[in-house]
């Protein structure tokens, strides 16, 4: 087997932390040893051993003089477990490949480390899609911003529901299933209150399989919600936040919602309104300093829009079905005033392609 | 190799044909004689010769006890050309293998005479793709209407053009030649007065392989087209059709402007209205008597609303830029009052995806 191989083992290895890991990245091991895979790892969960540490203690005496492949540079500081620039080296490994570098600055120098003890370090392979796996971890570790992903579905004239705002469903099972694994992967799930009022999502992950429920996080400017609203009503393990302006300091009648919505449990987080809506760029740098890494934006149209305009999108995802709902008074994408000419609009960049059925997602980086 | 890939051969050479035949069906033919290919041809012009001559003819004395592949069964008939069931049976083929029947009552038992004079002969093969290249052809012979293919290009929030009508241009150098090449396979054009008042369009299929001119069809109600319009001034092989109401007799303004429009190159159909507009299953029905078998519907929105209304659409087809334009104003795929549910849109069938470039093109029957 080639180095690449090993290391596409190492990245589906990775890829099974996603979702669990945050705030660390999701990370794979493969020790290899005479053409052998003797040890395989991955990060399972924040606070618990690296990748590393599981495949080099699965290989045992047999990752000696072997090589190891990892999704990411092996740290070389003690968090809240040790150096796995030490494991590296104590095992005797010989080579260390790895997908790329690590982008926290705290955590790297694992390389410069190994090199300095004359282990053979090849650093690149598959760096694309190690970048790809940890896109929430590496944008909030270089800019302290979580990761927006927009998600929307519609259908091929471009409405997300008709008139009415009867939506379900536009797209099929498969595409449904697919934003759920999206929903288990981020930190957190946003909406406008617009969406929780129509719609009264619980915002959860539900996968066969077994997933996590992100936090929820409603923008509600002026905390007008329902306190029956399902997001309210959840059992969860994860939290849900209402995001409204700053509530005047006199006892009024939004203060005693609030009292009553953390005493149901949920979070009330008030920030600074601009134009009458949540400051998105306050909010994006609150939240990222509460270790949010990445987000699903889920819409509405009003939301997206804003979103857009505020540049905190970073990448778009659509589902589109083989439908036409004909007509222009159904929902559209987004919301608002457009630009003028064609020549102004967003045009994504590293595009792809996926189908679920007759359905086709497109999605591309802004 | 097998009888599929002959029939594929086949088919490539019926390819050819396409834009060229109407209102023949497009047809290729290929002659095989121990195991090899000794003629090929294809129909190539209305009032020419059939495929099978062309086969037999460049096959020669290697035809006989040898296999012919048609797409389509061989006329028993004596149209502009003498039967093709005769010229198989003069060149002693012996076994004969065909994609689909003729839906044409007057030129079919072809099987039938072949069989009848000892002939082997096989049907089915390729069927599917032999329906696909001659679906105006086939849908013609069988209703007497055109086979209508809607076509539209969008951003991914779904706007054909910005607030100003700017869409120019919306998909990428790909996707817009593979729409001359539709331009060039059907037999007319038809647009809304709206998009020539808006994008001043001229119409033709300009591809640089060369092809040809649809018929122009402009449905203008009232006849208030500017007579400068570039669809009036151009210099092509096929005919300008205004379609309008129906002019009082009495000398009026609009009977002057049809005088002139006459005078000047263009024709002027007069269709009873409904509602105000150019009635289109009239329309269908005298383009059908006229034999115009596959129309492609380029726009706009309300057009498209009409046409998928009055159910005259059989094919839609829609090129889908990774872009955003953004907003609410753009203008969108189809106009005008939609269902108040989800469940009523119309869902396609037999969907097929393509990609040009970066843009996705989504096809489906309705």
């Amino acid at each position: 087997m080639e180095a690449q191989e090993y290391m596409e083992m190492a990245l589906a290895l990775a890829a099974r932390g996603i979702g669990w890991t945050s705030p660390n990245p999701a990370v794979g091991a493969v020790v290899v040893n005479n053409g052998r895979v003797v040890g395989r790892g991955w990060h399972k969960a924040c606070g618990g051993p690296h990748a590393e540490v599981f495949a080099i203690d699965e290989a045992g005496d047999r990752a000696e003089g072997g090589d190891i492949y990892v999704t990411l540079e092996p740290c070389n500081h003690t968090g809240k477990t040790p150096p796995c620039t030490e494991k590296i080296l104590n095992a005797g490994i010989r080579r260390v490949f790895i997908a790329m570098e690590d982008p926290n600055p705290v955590a790297s120098g694992g390389i410069a480390r190994l090199r300095s003890q004359g282990v053979e370090v090849t650093c690149g392979i598959l760096r694309e899609k190690a970048l790809a796996i940890n896109e929430g971890f590496i944008k909030h570790v270089q800019t302290g911003l979580p990761f927006v992903i927009a998600k929307s579905a519609a259908t091929l004239d471009g409405r997300t529901a008709a008139s009415t705002g009867h939506s379900q469903w536009i797209t099929g099972e498969k595409s449904r299933r697919h934003v759920h694994e999206l929903r288990h992967a981020v930190d957190a799930i946003l909406v406008g209150i617009g969406t929780v009022k129509a719609d009264n999502p619980s915002l959860t992950c539900r996968l066969e399989s077994g997933g996590k429920d992100p936090v929820r996080i409603v923008l509600d400017s002026h905390l007008t919600i329902d306190e029956q609203a399902k997001v309210l009503q959840l059992k969860s393990d994860s939290d849900t936040i209402i995001v409204c302006g700053k509530i005047p300091p006199e006892k009024s009648e939004t203060a005693r919602k609030k009292a009553r919505l953390t005493a149901a449990g949920a979070r009330v987080l008030e920030v600074p309104l601009k134009d009458n809506h949540v400051d998105l760029d306050r909010l994006m740098a609150i939240l990222g300093e509460e270790k949010i890494q990445s987000i699903l934006l889920e819409g509405g149209a009003t939301l997206l829009k804003s979103a857009l305009d505020a540049k905190i999108v970073d990448k778009f995802r659509i589902y589109i079905a083989p439908k036409l709902l004909t007509g222009d008074d159904g929902f559209p994408v987004t919301a608002g005033r457009g630009p003028l000419s064609m020549d102004e609009a967003l045009t994504l960049s590293r595009v792809a392609v996926r189908h679920f059925d007759n359905d086709v997602m497109i999605e591309g980086y802004l």
